[in-house]
């Protein structure tokens, strides 16, 4: 299964008066990781869109286990989970950079819709492309 | 079991570039939720925190099958639906307020903690309003 | 000249770990403020797009005299400042409900432009409105 | 002068339904800026803070003159423009990295507080380092 890597430095408009980043924010970093995913495997969300796709998230699943920090270096991992014929899961782990603590895991659904918001089948080539980052 | 219904009116910074609301937000919503709930049956979440108890979030749920758009006015509605030891679980369900089609559901699990981070039973008198919301 | 009064109610989510709200989250509730005032002189954004004009912001000014807190209620008043050919500014003051006290103003300057992103100049009928909006 | 670079990839969550990046997200971007221009000269902000001293935002200004809109890599350049005895001016250039275009510009203006909220002279050694980063 292919794996992407990202990183992102926590900034004081993540944290929340608790002095820790803010529940909701976690899921803008599944995004960043998911879309650095489908760059990685070459096909770029933005080229996904430009070609009448759309991937809209169905439902997401998200365990908080540890805090992230304000100016902490977190590393988010993200792999294609699960891909049918119009739907993707992808699965993520958010960890701290500089001792790799787990912090956050998750999961995403997705359904694959065209520019009217109909559900449709995935691209032949998009989905070869997709089996491909499952299987490698 | 007692519900809090409560109102917000979707604004341009919530939506992103599908013309919907950013799937992330609606988590904001569900935080406004369960506040509501907790102002309404007696026990303000300012007033927890000043008492040293924290619910941070532990795990969240939610399911995506409409989306809310600009200038929606939506509906949030929320009650307590399980109480233990030292964790809550609120469930949330957002309508459109026009006419209430069902847009997003979920839920969120909490800890209850003390100022230093502490996972600790809830409060005694806090537990019999707590109770009490469950069972109304 | 005409105002708005607009009412919200700060969430964690708005707050960061100095305990107050971000900084940036102000020019959420300035969108929502503007929003109200163009609703309630009879030109609801909405309508303004789906008439083809958008009033991008080209100019943002800020000043920050107290800070809101987790779970004030907030005031947001706005009128419209000025009306050029192409141009609006609308005027904000932020202040706590509770006690009037004076948190934050500022101003937002826009362009009109049509949906292609030419700066276009304002349709009659609703300069017409405006310019009510500014007299009354 | 000294100059800090930091680069951000924009992702979905920071565009609106105008398919371009909401106002209030530069705000952001702008924090992230002045946080690395910190650490590059030797101060880190969370080191700031654990000396007991505060920068909040007292002032922002910020002219839109292009927009940077969904996987757009780019480019915040920040300097320290002046610095008084317990107030700091930083200034800021958002330009896409692809092709240098300016999108953005402004500045923001802060206070000194120490931990009681109170307007403070900014530490002795501090503001030697300040007023480094402001000659070289």
């Amino acid at each position: 299964m292919q794996k992407n890597v990202s990183f992102y430095r926590v900034i004081y408009g993540d944290t929340d008066q608790m002095g820790v980043v803010y529940y909701a924010n976690y899921l803008r970093w599944f995004e960043m990781g998911r879309t650095e995913l489908l760059r990685q495997i070459g096909t770029p969300y933005s080229e996904v869109e430009r070609r009448g796709f759309y991937f809209p998230v169905s439902e997401v699943s998200c365990r908080y286990l540890r805090s992230a920090r304000f100016d902490d270096e977190i590393s988010v991992e993200t792999t294609l989970q699960a891909l049918g014929r119009a739907t993707l899961v992808f699965a993520y782990r958010i960890t701290r950079k500089d001792d790799g603590l787990l912090l956050v895991e998750g999961w995403t659904r997705h359904a694959c819709l065209d520019a009217k918001g109909k559900v449709v089948k995935i691209a032949r080539e998009l989905e070869r492309i997709l089996k491909k980052a499952l299987a490698d």
